[in-house]
């Protein structure tokens, strides 16, 4: 009796140059040998052996014998890496059988109630890339709408033993992370080098721009090195106590990193699934103490105290569990932060505040000043309440600025183009009156179109924030940017919507918002 | 102000022999001169404009100049096709904006109720192919966890609407459906010449096998063309009363033949799906009396009598609310109906009950009696309760073959093979005793290896139902195949399972089961 695997003619492996992104895809000819491709039709699974190795993908069908020949099985780019076997060595092609776990994510559609081994599972499987988008998106929706506080811990468990786990030798090991959607918002760079100069081990990951003009590790790219992998990170961190790299490179949460790929352009959302993306990478970095800020205002992710208090029990919750001690913070995130927007502007903020300069956007200093005494609280040593004095005077006598050259020598200088983009204009407030807001969501979008984090020097530089007192035709804020289509988009989207509210009152109602 | 349309360079479309599916997808080089790729990845979305048209599709990137240049713009055939614009003309492309009924599918997703306008924009989009397939999964997840009445109503309206709207001159326009699973129910090729042959007018129109080894439509190929467009189905009703065609070449309700793509490989089957699917087909087909066939068995769509009474409920609520008078019966799904599955031994099957063949199957007769006996006492003309002996009457004066042949003859003789797999093999019972059950998914499962519906004379012929006395070694079912390795694959999988139960006892338990 043949085995399925024998039963058809194996093709030969083509490389064919089309990068997918994170799904695998494959190419046969409709005068395939080893399948028909008329019973599948567009985005059909088959599966790939050769030897030990087995590849899920996605089939497209062609009939043009130059792209992929009747004995032939074209591989895209990924597809290609991920089977790692040589072009023109011969593989056989059957009709994929679904991923077990899959009959998991249908049973969480029908509403039942998922099993830390059914996660683990589904995890294990999504980490092997044996799900396509359409099966990730599944998984995603069928958990948006309602996952129970078992499902969230199991899921955090799985995602964080999916990749690498990083040990300390220091049993204290600290950790900050913020949710994010605040320009400028670049307290990790400041917070670190306080934290490393105390003599506490905080070895920060960060997050590159997924739909921002910048994330903290844009933002580090601009003075240093941060494709760091695993190894030299704890170099670097044994030399540093600190660093602040891009955890890309770390794979702490492969899983996370597939997740997000789907997440994103679904726009997709949710509790649940924010605190297992972070929670998973924290528990995987061996961070013993964690510091999470969420920024409440009106075009801030969280828009009122309620929703953040309901997040910090979830983080709260799963940190027990897992043995971190986990500390939330809600902060002002009615505004950008510091002055700049982009990460050459976000860089010149940051190393304003570490060099004490007295033009440096006080928010910044403050709000890194706060956070590091929250993480210098977690020393042993330290008296109780003084964590506040013990930050201001690493940051006042120059100790952070030296730490933070010290990381960036560790890491290596970065060959980025640092230069602010050439192409500018301002944007000029139409009335007399005071800032009575600022929309953190529009300035994003501008700085984006503008060219940021692509181009490392265009975004913005705001001369106003909320509460300051502003005339006619005064300028508002400056945009950078390189090309001239990407400027002349930008000025048309801040035409249509400056970010700006100002109030025509004679006195600011409130400085800064709650 | 430059607009975003003319900002950068135009492309030149160029064809890619790639079968995508329903999915459009462009490609792209990596140093095109129009969108900087690097800031895509995969499966990001992109807008194509000419003149007036617009393409939303998933965008790849390639290195290989000789697929796509720098100047160029690949077109996968879908997305070519749809475009309908020629190679070498010029194509602005810019990122997408998402479809804006995408954020009713979020505020799905966080557990909203949907309104009939916001479902009618989702629809609306699916049908222009502007979501993709993940963007589909989305919109079916969302909505298979829960859907209210309001939803389905909207829904099943919305599909509706969406294609083509038949009207019939006949105040009373009759329909039959089944929910299908049941091999060998092939009932609609029986009750359609006989209601046709009363002189009511029953337009059918069937699917074609998605999951299993025949639908009515590759069934009815063998013995005509079922490829049939709107204006010809018409004349052929006009001429014969009825017709046996496929629905796809109707085009009654795209949006459903786009939701069943993206269903069929997640393998989701909710109720409220299936009922707005059906009855939105149903609607647009102009039915104005509907009889549907829950077929009920342990190994049926329908497991329980329970199940049956709330897709029943379902069903009658739609019917009601939409003006069709909707009869739903159940029916037994225990075993499968007939003694072929696969196209050409069930075309067999119905014509040798046609043609009162004494050897023909005795349940594929009654079953179609009784389902013929409810659609013709919707004639207002007939005696109520004499729908059964004027059934039986057409079909026993030999009234309903000849208008079999005549609808045959108007939808034009197939070029199909018509010979039945040359290579077979029995499957024997391994002991004495009565059949007890009957595995239909299995036999499904084991025709499909064997090559059916692609193989239209591949497939089972079934020797023993249940009840039926059995001796050790006597052949239980044949299979016929065309492909040796087929042969031997449906060879192993009746090894492993040959669908047979059989029960050592004196006498049946039961001959049919309820």
């Amino acid at each position: 009796m043949n085995s399925i695997d024998t039963s058809r003619p194996p093709l030969k492996i083509r490389r064919v140059n089309l990068d997918t992104g994170r799904e695998n895809v494959v190419v046969i000819s409709r005068q395939s040998k080893a399948l028909r491709p008329e019973i599948f039709r567009g985005f059909s699974r088959v599966e790939l052996r050769r030897n030990s190795r087995v590849l899920l993908a996605t089939l497209l069908i062609t009939d043009d014998d130059s792209l992929v020949g009747p004995d032939e099985i074209g591989l895209s780019e990924p597809a290609f890496r991920r089977f790692a076997e040589p072009s023109g060595s011969l593989a056989t092609v059957t009709p994929a059988v679904p991923p077990e776990s899959l009959e998991a994510v249908r049973a969480k559609i029908r509403g039942q109630t998922l099993s830390a081994s059914e996660i683990g599972a589904i995890i294990n499987d999504l980490i092997h890339y044996r799900y396509s988008d359409m099966e990730i998106a599944a998984f995603l929706i069928s958990s948006a709408s309602f996952m129970t506080s078992d499902e969230l811990l199991a899921l955090t468990g799985a995602m964080a033993q999916a990749g690498t786990q990083l040990k300390w030798a220091n049993p204290i090991v600290v950790d900050k992370h913020c949710i994010g959607g605040i320009p400028g918002n670049r307290t990790s760079m400041v917070v670190v080098p306080i934290v490393a100069a105390h003599g506490l081990t905080i070895p920060k990951t960060s997050s590159r721009a997924i739909t921002s003009p910048a994330g903290t590790a844009d933002t580090m790219e601009v003075l240093a090195r941060v494709n760091v992998g695993a190894d030299e990170m704890k170099a670097i961190v044994e030399a540093c106590n600190g660093c602040l790299i891009w955890g890309g490179h770390v794979n702490l949460s492969p899983a996370d990193d597939i997740l997000i790929s789907v997440e994103r352009p679904l726009s997709l959302d949710t509790r649940e699934q924010m605190v297992a993306s972070i929670m998973s990478k924290k528990l995987a970095a061996g961070s013993t103490h964690l510091l999470i800020d969420l920024p409440v205002g009106p075009t801030a992710k969280l828009t009122s105290g309620i929703e953040a208090m309901r997040l910090r029990k979830l983080f709260e919750f799963v940190g027990d569990r897992f043995g971190i001690s986990v500390e939330v913070i809600t902060t002002d995130g009615s505004q950008p932060i510091g002055y700049g927007i982009g990460p050459v502007l976000e860089a010149q903020d940051v190393m304003a505040v570490l060099a004490n300069d007295p033009a440096a956007p006080q928010d910044l200093r403050e709000k890194s000043l706060r956070l590091a005494a929250h993480l210098l609280e977690y020393d042993p040593n330290l008296r109780g309440g003084t964590g506040y004095i013990r930050a201001r005077e690493l940051l006042d006598s120059g100790a952070a600025l030296r730490q933070m050259q010290k990381i960036i020598d560790a890491q290596g200088r970065s060959d980025c183009r640092t230069e602010l983009g050439t192409l500018t204009f301002d944007v000029m407030a139409a009335s007399d009156g005071f800032v009575s807001g600022i929309d953190c969501l529009q300035l994003n979008r501008l700085a984006r179109i503008a060219g940021a984090p692509l181009d490392q020097g265009a975004g913005i530089r705001l001369f106003k924030k909320i509460g300051d007192r502003v005339e006619s035709g005064e300028p508002l804020y400056r945009v950078y940017a390189f090309d001239k289509s990407e400027r002349d988009l930008t000025a048309a989207g801040a035409k249509s919507n400056t970010a700006y509210t100002i109030e025509n009152a004679t006195t600011p109602r409130n400085k800064t918002a709650p």
